[in-house]
């Protein structure tokens, strides 16, 4: 940590400083510029309280040197993670595809659907039954009749299921029917819901929240790790930013970037990250060209009928010939479908 | 509902969508124009599945014409909402200060600080005892313990407590010390929290979320209202945006644009909506002058020692001053404090 | 346009409105809803002035129908525009790559770059001879000696020259050196200087704003354009949002929607676009799978002497080994490199 | 400077950044931690090319301790600047309150809107004569006719005019009749402009660009004092955000901030700032509050007839009004209309 002190500081209020530093456990190092002084704080920085260093007044600001997080960072593990969901690898170098509608609505839509998605190379299904809709008027998902209709899907498929929990009190129910918890955006930093999440034995799903820095993605998955839990996904779905042509900005710049802090694997959902079906197919394949372990897209059997999310969302034909093209860009770039 | 089709829609695709209109029970009204055809839906907007409609694919875009909120528009009820809680009013021609820590630390903290800010002229009570951190390894609040000692600090001093509940399991507990429950920005969509709180007899002081938009916020304060709790507090506590000097960016424009909207109430937080102690005092002073009906603010006994958020933490002192200089502001737009 | 009126509306605010609206010289359309009543402007969408009818006291909003470009619409021209500069193709199946330095610093510099990423596969050459830069007090390029440069690798190498101009009083100075005329980030909505790039006769890379949205790089492509210029090319390179982790967000998404819209080729610069040199390889690999025309890639013989933008440039080794590994990636969208 | 290293750097990797430094004239001074080693670059900061340290693959980062601006900072010059135009003073206890439309549009209209405002308190008259505007299809302005009318008004109401320079060939034709050359949000970072009026005895209103930091405002008023001008006026006019309800988000956070790092007035355009009527006023008073210096608000004798903005514009009673009430809001932070 670097502590720069206002240009008025005097030997008193360096002394000041230095004896703060002092008291949390670490070594003041001085070093005095021709403008400013800064006061480096040697030792384990995690003992250190950063906003009472910001508080005090005479310092201009604060510089964390070393990350915040360690059970996610690479430097605590630096071999890539590698899951496997019933069979499914997630890290390695097969590219797992999950596909689904967004909501499940019925028997024949999401039996339907999971068959077709599996015909055309999915590997694992998704669906929600407990759906965060912006209004409260509007289609709330089937609940536990939903995760059984998944389950049923999951028969006659054989594909692992991918889930939302969007409460604590619902975590137990969903673990018995899920083969992946996801953690919707809105919830990245429900960090109740992080820790009961971490403290079940189910793979994580963790979307990045609309408008999460990396720090913050990272800081959320540590939350989970930390309750015991090291099966975590990440998964980008788009930022909030003032482009209007695009529901939200679909930010693949943090899949390379975040594979150099972290070991676990990246997803990316072009199908909320864009918020439109015709975005899909292109920016899947630029997905996998900048190296996510994956996709996880919106597939639904009747787009024109779905109760949410139908403009986002593939037929089955498109989902099959989206398939067929991404083959050769994953194979351009050392994986494989 | 205005429904815009593709320049190359032919008779047959006017008429499929105009039916898809009708069987949502709406009426469609054709207008050809020398580039477009476009599509109006007449009736009960609240019947219509924009999803559906968007994701037709000989339809360019979907435009609404009414609002998806009901309970809280201006519409619905066009006089300010009025709430009196503990003898204290919010909404009325008196501006409500809210004051306090961002956490519960201490007996001694708490309740100098509520003494403080109460002869100050704070008119309530703002304490964390379940906090959310970015990350697991600080401080997460005192839990109960922490109410119990905003109990007293009320006891002391009269103050009505505001303070977070961060989970639907802990809505109960918390809601038998508090006189008001605050949702937390980063829960503002947490569905099942917003009905949880929805249900209870207590005010609710719902914060913006980061990346919220005006329109994301009312529904979320129609969450609350549609499970029949009528005491919503809608507060105003800074964006995420590209500006670097400032921790978020403080919106003030929203408060009297929602006037427009809403008959809620409207509060500012100008500590967390700025981040910066030295920034409180002008940006406290401008939401007044904007038209605000309160502002909640940080204030510790001793910032530098607080355990989170000293660095917007003002003093007692400052805080007192602060009152003193917002006084003439408030008269000057017709208010009191 | 479609002209919604609030709803307080009266007979004799309909009228008023729609009196308005013949006078521009469009047809008024009036349809009485439930609750609102909108009114349709039919006609040439050109006449209307928006701004005065969204003036108007008793409108609640005005919602356009059209486009407001139209020279660089696709509606205006279906097919793809193709440009040839000096025998490289730009638009068509084969991708074009401008590689360079940041700024053109020395004679030795230049041409070694140059010849480096002709031997690696660069069809173009980009350099900075006029540079616009945050500080007064930084490199300002070499001027009208850096176009001197410029023209000799250009001898050496035959390499079509790509350079900025910033300027209306330097365009004619810059047309005599360079191929084309690139357009900045800043200067996107100068508009003088689009006027004045739309009067010579050479082909101008317009970049997208920091801050611009599909729209307005648009309507400044068709500034040049309306001048005469039909030779526009456009260019991504990163908008400014919250992010950390990256000096701008590149946004890929604007690849694949804009092709909807215009006919015009885009290109993307994931050097500026990422600010990282670890971040271009896998950004580039993404922008050629999402559909871009080429790429615009800053190279340095000598990164960590280079006086400007060092942290961003590839070195001529990398740049090689990233045209190896660009190579599959553009057959497997069906282009070459 | 620090430089943070990367976790693996050896001491030749000290050795070799250190020396770099010393190359650059500063002194290194190397702190070695648990888990990271730094060196900090001593001296003067100026010297420093940062981009070749961040372009070193062993630096981790690099974080600058000083700030990049001179002329405009408080450390150069701690006494707030204050200019006087035609008598008017900028920067002083008086706000100044500079009114008009956003366009000349004729005679009549500019004649008409300068007495009004001034018969209500304003101390300037802005009107625009060269426009810059989104689409090359709209009204450009008058030019030099628009210049002249200006004049007019300026004779007959004895208001010193402002009005905005779009480029370096116009900017000796304006200084001749402008009181006050503006810089437009546009415009914020067109170097050679910056530099052209910086040559020029006239002061500049320099308005910040739609994405710009504060640091890139204060860097871009550094270019027009580097030229020797030092009466530049800054003004806040609403950055881009993803918020829908404002046309930009009136950011008046900056105005307190920026008084901690320049001595420089700032003023407040809440018109553009807003983009709506009804908002003009609450944030007008919310600007003075939070300390602005002084406002520029569009008025327009007829908004409902103006051919630019003018539903951001308020009619001349309006505008009286609002001088009214911002009166005792001035008194209350102790300024003065």
């Amino acid at each position: 940590m670097i502590v720069v002190l206002k240009p008025e500081a005097a030997e008193k209020d360096i002394e000041f400083v230095s004896e703060k530093i002092r008291k949390m456990g670490l070594k003041p190092h001085v070093s005095k510029g021709e403008e400013r002084t800064i006061i480096g704080a040697i030792g384990d920085e995690a003992l250190i309280k950063e906003d009472q260093l910001r508080a005090l007044r005479i310092v201009e600001k604060v510089m964390p040197i070393l990350k915040p997080y360690k059970l996610v960072s690479r430097e605590f593990k630096p071999r890539d993670t590698l899951l496997n969901i019933g069979g499914v690898e997630i890290g390695g170098k097969k590219l797992v595809i999950i596909a689904g509608p967004c909501s499940v609505e019925s028997r024949e839509q999401i039996i339907l659907t999971a068959k077709e998605v599996k015909k055309a190379g999915a590997s694992m299904l998704r669906g929600g039954a407990f759906k965060p809709r912006t209004s409260p008027y509007t289609f709330q998902g089937l609940g536990e009749e939903g995760l059984k209709l998944l389950q049923e899907a999951k028969k006659e498929t054989g594909l692992p299921i991918v889930t939302e929990v969007m409460d604590t009190g619902d975590v137990s129910l969903i673990a018995k029917y899920a083969d992946v918890l996801q953690i919707g955006a809105r919830n990245m930093q429900n960090f109740q819901l992080l820790k009961a999440v971490g403290k079940v034995k189910k793979p994580v799903l963790l979307k990045r929240g609309m408008s999460a820095t990396l720090k913050e993605l990272l800081m959320s998955a540590e939350y989970i790790m930390s309750e015991g839990n090291h099966e975590v996904i990440l998964c980008e779905r788009g930022i909030r930013t003032f482009v209007e042509y695009s529901r939200n900005t679909l930010d693949l710049n943090i899949v390379p970037e975040i594979k150099k802090h972290t070991h676990l694997p990246i997803l990316v959902d072009p199908s909320h990250g864009t918020g439109k079906y015709d975005l899909v197919s292109p920016m899947s394949k630029a997905a996998v060209a900048c190296g996510a372990d994956g996709l996880i897209i919106e597939v639904h059997n009747n787009p024109e009928e779905a109760i949410s999310d139908g403009d986002q969302s593939l037929t089955p034909k498109n989902f099959a010939q989206l398939m067929k093209e991404l083959k050769p860009v994953a194979e351009a770039v050392g994986r494989k479908l």
